[in-house]
C-alpha cells in the first residue's frame, strides 16, 4: 500500500456506522479510484458489508477491532483506556506509516485527544484547531477554531489564521486567501485583548496583505474574507448558531409549501430552483472538518450524516493529502514569527 | 403628560431619520392612542414631517436640539460632548420623570454609555446588558447580553439570567420562562470557568427550576429554552452570525425563484406561503434591543430600519413600560442571591 494514497478509516465511529461508512468508502472509491482504504472495526459487521458493495471491497483492507468508543466517553478515559479501539488503531497506521490521513465520525473529544497525543502537534504549533468549510453569498469560507480550544490567547489566533490561509488555498482552491478576526461591532470595547493583539501580530507580519482585520458575524456567510479566525468557543457557538438557522428556515419553507394546494403545485414548478439550493446549503457538503495543526491528516466527520456526507468527509481527506497540506503548513511556518517577537539585525547582534 | 404614558423619542437617531422616525411614531400612535410621544430633534425638519401626519403630530410634542451623535462618534466622546443632542436630551427626559422610557436608533455605544451615565444600574446590578427577541421552531426566544460587554464573570452572567427571566415574562408573555446558558459541546472542556461558575450559581438560586443548563448554538433556534444568556461578545456573534445566514438563504431564494419561468410561476403560487414566512423572519418584527439593568427603560433600534421596524421598537418600549418592567426586575432582584454566597441562618446570626 501506498501511503500516499491510502486513507485509514475508523469504521465504527458515528450514528449509523459500521454501515454508512462502508456505504461512504463505496462512493468515494467510484471517485478516487487510485484510492485505497484501511477500514478498522468489527469484522463480523464489516464484511458482510463489504460483501454487498464490490467497489467498496475492492478499494479496502479490514483489520479487525473489538473496541469503540463511545459517544459519551470522556476523551482523557477514551484516551488511557480505548488502545484497541477503531478509531486508536486507525490514527495509529498513519503514524506507523501505513496511510496518509485518518477519517473518524467518532466522539469529537476523543479522536482530538487520541491525534494529538498520538500525532503530536507541528513545531510550531501551540494547539491544534478545528477548521471546516460554510457557504457564503461570494463562494465558501473557511473557519477556525470550532471548538477544539475554549479559551484562545493572541499566539493561538495567529498560528490559527497561519494554517487557515493554507487550508483555504488547499481546499478553497484561492491562490491569494484573505484572513478575518471575528469580533464584535461596539466602538469602544472593539474586541477582547487576545483578537486586538493578534490582529497587532497578523498586521506586521508577512500575512499583513491577507489580513483583511476585524469582521463581525453577519460577515460571515457575506463572504467578506475566506479564512474566519477565532477561539473555539465563540466558533463552535457561530457555526452551530448558523446550522440551527438554516434547519429551522428549511423547516419553516416546508411547512409552508406544504400549506395549500397552490403552495404545493407552486413548489412543483419552482423545484429544480429549490433543489439547487437545498444542495446548495446541504450540510453533507460542508461535511468532514479538519484538525489542523497536528503531526498527521486527521478528517472528522459530523456523527449524524450518511453515506454521502461520510464519502465528503473522506474526499476532504483525500485532498489534504494530494496537496500536501501538512507540509505547506510547514513551510509557512517558518516564515512567520509566530511568537510576535521581532527578531531584527540588532537583537541578533 | 401622564409619565407612564409618554415615550421619549431620540428623533435624529438611525440611517433615515428623521424621516423614518416621525413615521414610525405615525404607525406606533395608530396602535397605541394612549401614548404620547417626546420627539428630540431638530424642530426645522421635524415639522414639516409632523405636518403632514397629523396622527404623529397629535401624539407628539417637540423639543428641539441642535446637536446629533454621529455614527461613528465614540461613545466616551459622545459622552464628554453631546449633552444637548437628541440622544442624550431623550434620555434626560426620563430621568427627569416627563417620560416613561427612551427609544433611540442612533449609536449603540453611545446610547449605552449615556444612558448608563444617565441612569446609572439597578441596585444589585454590576453591568447592563443588551437583550433582544429571535425567532426559533418553537416560539421566539429572548437573548442577552447580544453586545454591551465584550467579556464577563459568573456573576454577570446570573444577573443576566435574571433578568432575562423578566424580560421573557413581559416580551413573550410567558408565565414561567426557561432559562439555558450558551455553552459548547466538547465533553471534557466544557465552557469556560465563568460559564460553568454561573451554572452552579443558577442551580442553587430561586431559579433553579428554570435553569436548564447548557444550551448549544443550534439550540437556540431550535426554541430549546426561552432565555439564552451569554457574554456579549459570543451573544453579538450569535445574534449577527443568524442574522447573516438569513439574508443570504432569502437572496438566494430570491435569485432561485427568479431563475426560470416555471420557477417565477411557481413563487406566485406558492407566495402567500412565502410572503407569511418572510414576514415571520422580518428582522423589523425583532427591532428594539432592550438596554436592560438600568434604572431607566432603554431601548436600541436598528439604526438601519424603517418606520415599520422603528414603531415595532417604540413598541417594546410601551410593553416594558405597561408592564412595570423595572419593578418587576428589582423584585425579583431581592429574591436571588446574586453573588453566588449563601447567606445562611448560622451566617446571620
Amino acid at each position: 500500500m501506498n501511503e500516499r494514497l491510502t486513507i485509514s478509516v475508523d469504521a465504527m465511529g458515528g450514528d449509523a456506522a459500521p454501515e454508512m461508512v462502508v456505504e461512504g468508502v463505496d462512493i468515494a472509491s467510484a471517485s478516487h479510484p487510485a484510492i485505497h482504504f484501511l477500514l478498522f472495526g468489527d469484522e463480523r459487521r464489516l464484511r458482510p458489508l463489504l460483501d454487498r458493495l464490490p467497489k467498496a471491497r475492492a478499494a479496502s483492507t479490514l483489520r479487525h477491532t473489538e473496541e469503540v468508543v463511545g459517544n459519551d466517553a470522556k476523551p482523557s478515559v477514551a484516551l488511557r483506556v480505548a488502545r484497541g479501539s477503531s478509531m486508536r488503531l486507525a490514527i495509529e497506521a498513519v503514524r506507523a506509516g501505513e496511510a496518509g490521513a485518518v477519517v473518524s465520525a467518532g466522539n469529537t473529544g476523543a479522536l482530538m485527544a487520541m491525534a494529538k497525543f498520538v500525532f503530536k502537534t507541528l513545531p510550531g504549533i501551540t494547539r491544534p484547531a478545528i477548521a471546516a468549510v460554510w457557504p457564503s453569498r461570494r463562494g465558501d469560507v473557511l473557519m477556525l477554531d470550532l471548538g477544539a480550544n475554549v479559551e484562545c490567547d493572541a499566539q493561538n489566533l495567529v498560528q490559527f489564521a497561519v494554517m487557515g490561509e493554507v487550508i483555504a488555498r488547499v481546499m478553497l482552491g484561492k491562490t491569494r486567501p484573505t484572513i478575518g478576526l471575528l469580533n464584535v461591532g461596539s466602538e469602544d470595547l472593539k474586541g477582547v485583548d487576545a483578537v486586538r493583539e493578534a490582529a497587532a501580530v497578523l498586521r506586521a507580519s508577512p500575512l499583513a496583505e491577507c489580513f483583511q482585520g476585524f469582521v463581525e458575524g453577519n460577515d460571515i456567510t457575506k463572504g467578506v474574507v475566506d479564512v474566519v479566525v477565532t477561539d473555539g468557543f465563540t466558533g463552535n457557538v457561530a457555526i452551530k448558531t448558523a446550522e440551527g438557522t438554516v434547519h429551522m428556515i428549511v423547516h419553516a419553507l416546508g411547512e409552508g409549501f406544504r400549506s395549500s394546494l397552490a403552495a404545493k403545485l407552486g413548489y412543483l414548478l419552482a423545484r429544480p430552483a429549490f433543489e439547487r439550493f437545498r444542495s446548495w446549503i446541504d450540510p453533507r457538503r460542508y461535511n468532514g472538518a479538519v484538525l489542523v495543526g497536528l503531526n498527521g491528516i486527521t478528517v472528522k466527520s459530523h456523527g449524524g450524516t450518511d453515506a454521502i456526507g461520510f464519502a465528503h468527509a473522506l474526499g476532504v481527506a483525500i485532498d489534504m493529502l494530494a496537496n500536501r497540506f501538512n507540509e505547506k503548513i510547514k513551510e509557512e511556518l517558518e516564515l512567520i514569527d509566530l511568537k510576535g517577537e521581532k527578531t531584527s539585525p540588532a537583537q541578533a547582534v
